[in-house]
């Protein structure tokens, strides 16, 4: 198999940044991502209007530049890249990525026309563009981000995303449900690589276990659904569709001149192709933490410990309106439970309303254990509530944590539920944010997908079983 | 109209705690949040294994307090509250809570028989019951709490809950959106007062401007769908049901002996009563902050600002997908827009796409004060992004929102979407979390209600359109 022409541009020994500027963060200079996240080749700003950037020597043009350039970042005024790019091809330049914007998506017909040239011009010179209109390239192993937030740690997730506010949501989000990116690419307006090259990259990219995609419109749509059902046949693609409906299209077209189309011929397409339709940038990050963690799982049988009284109530009717199953607890548990000298056995149900047990010394994490010992139970699903009480603050989270021995009885696969009751009080917000930001870390070190709400888990659980049922 | 019995019993001079035990907090003694909210009257720790609890001096029975009982809290066991009956009537007591549990939710015989013979007790020696199975009253103006976190303030929220986890968690998290409690209560098993009880007391209560209920199972169907139906004509009553589904409605039972019905028919019969139905928690919170801060809006026609790149272009598709009607920009704002030099009028939309504007110095608060003078627009929805830029590290939060201007442009009803961006980062959590604390709080200030997400804005808005359409 030949490489991948997206494979041949990540991995650039130098890269200039046209139009470079000090400022940082997210839509403001390129170069203080590339050193604060470390890239390992050299970087050239380029700015007549200044002689040093970020702290590096700056030139006033790409043609100054005493060594050869990979690729470029294009951050210049659109006016400019017509020139930029004579000059790309002068440095035997082989890809640019053009933050550049004002283009087609301001519905202006010059500027549309503008956009066609560059991609001629670029096409003429043998120059790949990624954008405009775009954050361009995030890929923390080589050392390229767009934002000096993102974390240096990699991982298997990749992103296309059409829209780089939203790959930047993406990406700080997932992170901190801990997961971590091979590469994640905001693609705007997609002149030249366009949607299913990203998928088709991702596909081949062994870095790469799940495919995220937020994707306002497709270039080709034939070709698009084509590579789709190929790929959503080994790895789980997880898509995001903005521009659903009369005003989101009109939002769409301008922010990255989308034709969108009709959301339920979509969502259909979607779904024949195998791949997961997500209905919002939470569900996605909920897919995504599913998906990364868990094991590919075909039953819908869920048991549910750790809610207390009416959140019990409330999580059994969710579980159940999300497409999951919610048992009876089997005979053969309750007997184990009356064998053990549980009190509550004959009254504990599933979900497990923990509430109910009083002083009996029986915890969450001894009821998730005697689930995940039965094979009625093809998930688990754990309610780990935040502290309320004071006498816990200072608490070492291992103590907090013996209550539900999340890691010990995870021989089924387990979803956590981390509520988080920071959010709920004003006096201890601080240790209580301070104790859940402690439990969360250690649900990803032990490889637990965690979400806030019941229903979200179910529902995240659910449609990872649909995927996999539906590949087997 | 004749005082209603809870209106009697809800300001008591004197309260006694049976079994009363030293650990505050939710589920623990009682006497430690009657202190810690300040009940002005006298409190009796009843219990004969202490001398002394929470500092008061303790009564081995109720007989040996020497003044008299007005309100009794109960957390003896079950097989106790007989005799406790009897102790109450020689006390002269009117009124009891009784948190007691362990009766006909447990689905044994003889519990669900001694708690008819409770009923029976209590009736024959005219005593009102609160319960059983309940945490009981919070009213914050007389200084009655059952969980020592709650707040002291008071508000115009009742709220009546059948799961007493479940009010605490929305006596909690509404606290955090500023909604407040002219009181909340835990009603449980349900055996003398019932939510119909509870509905037409909030209804006549002059303190209460919009009532929230969590309700597993009714008492008495016929009743309650005629006093909601009145009731729901004057104040907004917001309903979550618990027990919906199959395995919900078995979790139910075994938590307040409820008999759920079909999810189906409920939801017509509150929909057609007038009622507000919430699908789950959030909802719930989402919906008593419309009603408690905005208006009453009729109309559906929402300019939303504030969104950048994609996230605008999901804001109108969810907006969309909610009911609202998204609509383009009118000509005569764009005319203004040009008037005013604003380079991008004829491009900026309806959600206005904030990132496009790049150096144009026009702030989403002025596209909001634009907004805000036209006829077309029902209601505003501004976008709160949280910080990300480490330059706005240690910035006053009146700087932060000089970009939004979020009082100043509110003559419409205005919702804001607060997203916090702290549950994004690593490095950058903390002080990012601080700040969008203060964010909310002077959102609550301004009374502003807040939402997490533009999908939870856009429905608790449209429910409330509904609700005041039908109500026309």
């Amino acid at each position: 198999m030949p490489t991948h022409p997206l494979e041949e541009i990540l991995h650039p020994q130098s890269i200039a940044v046209v139009g470079a500027s000090g400022s940082g963060g997210r839509g403001g200079g390129f170069v203080a991502p590339l050193l604060e996240i470390g890239f390992k080749g050299r970087i050239y700003p380029v700015n007549p209007k200044y002689s040093e950037v970020s702290g590096l020597k700056a030139y006033p043009s790409l043609r100054d530049i005493p060594d050869s350039v990979d690729y470029v970042i294009s951050a210049v005024p659109a006016s400019q890249v017509l020139n930029m790019l004579e000059d790309c091809s002068q440095k035997g330049v082989k890809a640019v990525h053009l933050f550049t914007a004002r283009f087609s998506e301001t519905g202006r017909k010059e500027a549309a026309k503008l956009e066609q040239e560059v991609l001629k011009t670029a096409r003429k010179h043998g120059i790949r563009l990624i954008g405009p209109n775009c954050m361009g390239v995030y890929y923390p192993q080589q050392g390229i981000s767009w934002d000096d937030g993102f974390p240096k740690e990699s991982g298997s997730a990749g992103l296309a995303s059409q829209s780089g506010n939203v790959a930047g949501e993406i990406v700080e989000t997932a992170t901190s449900r801990g997961v971590y990116f091979s590469k994640a690419i905001s693609y705007g307006n997609a002149i030249d690589f366009n949607e299913s090259d990203y998928l088709d990259y991702f596909a081949q990219d062994p870095e790469t276990k799940i495919i995220l995609m937020y994707i306002e419109g497709v270039k080709d749509g034939k070709r698009f659904f084509k590579t789709l059902r190929q790929v959503a046949s080994t790895k789980p693609v997880i898509i995001l569709k903005g521009g659903r409906g009369k005003s989101g299209t009109r939002a769409a077209a301008s922010h990255t001149a989308s034709l969108a189309g009709s959301v339920e011929i979509w969502e259909t397409a979607v779904t024949q192709a195998g791949a997961v339709s997500a209905e919002d940038l939470d569900e996605l990050i909920d897919l995504a933490a599913s998906f990364y963690f868990l094991p590919p799982i075909t039953g819908r049988r869920v048991g549910v410990a750790g809610g207390a009284g009416g959140t019990s109530v409330l999580a059994a009717d969710q579980c159940e309106e999300a497409g999951l199953d919610v048992i009876p607890l089997p005979m053969e548990l309750r007997e184990e439970l009356k064998t053990r000298g549980v009190p509550i056995w004959d009254w504990i149900g599933n979900p497990a309303d923990m509430s109910i047990r009083m002083d009996d010394n029986f915890t969450t994490g001894d009821m998730l254990e005697v689930m995940a010992r039965y094979q009625n139970f093809d998930l688990l699903i754990a309610i780990v509530r935040g502290p309320h009480h004071r006498h816990q603050k200072g608490m070492p989270v291992e103590t907090y944590l013996e209550e539900y021995k999340l890691k010990e009885s995870s021989q089924k696969p387990l979803l956590a539920v981390a509520v988080d009751s920071s959010q709920d009080t004003e006096d201890d917000a601080d240790w209580i944010w301070q104790m859940m930001r402690q439990v969360k870390a250690k649900l990803i070190a032990d490889n637990i997908p965690f979400y806030p709400t019941i229903g979200r888990a179910a529902i995240a659980a659910r449609k990872l079983i649909d995927y996999y049922q539906r590949r087997r």
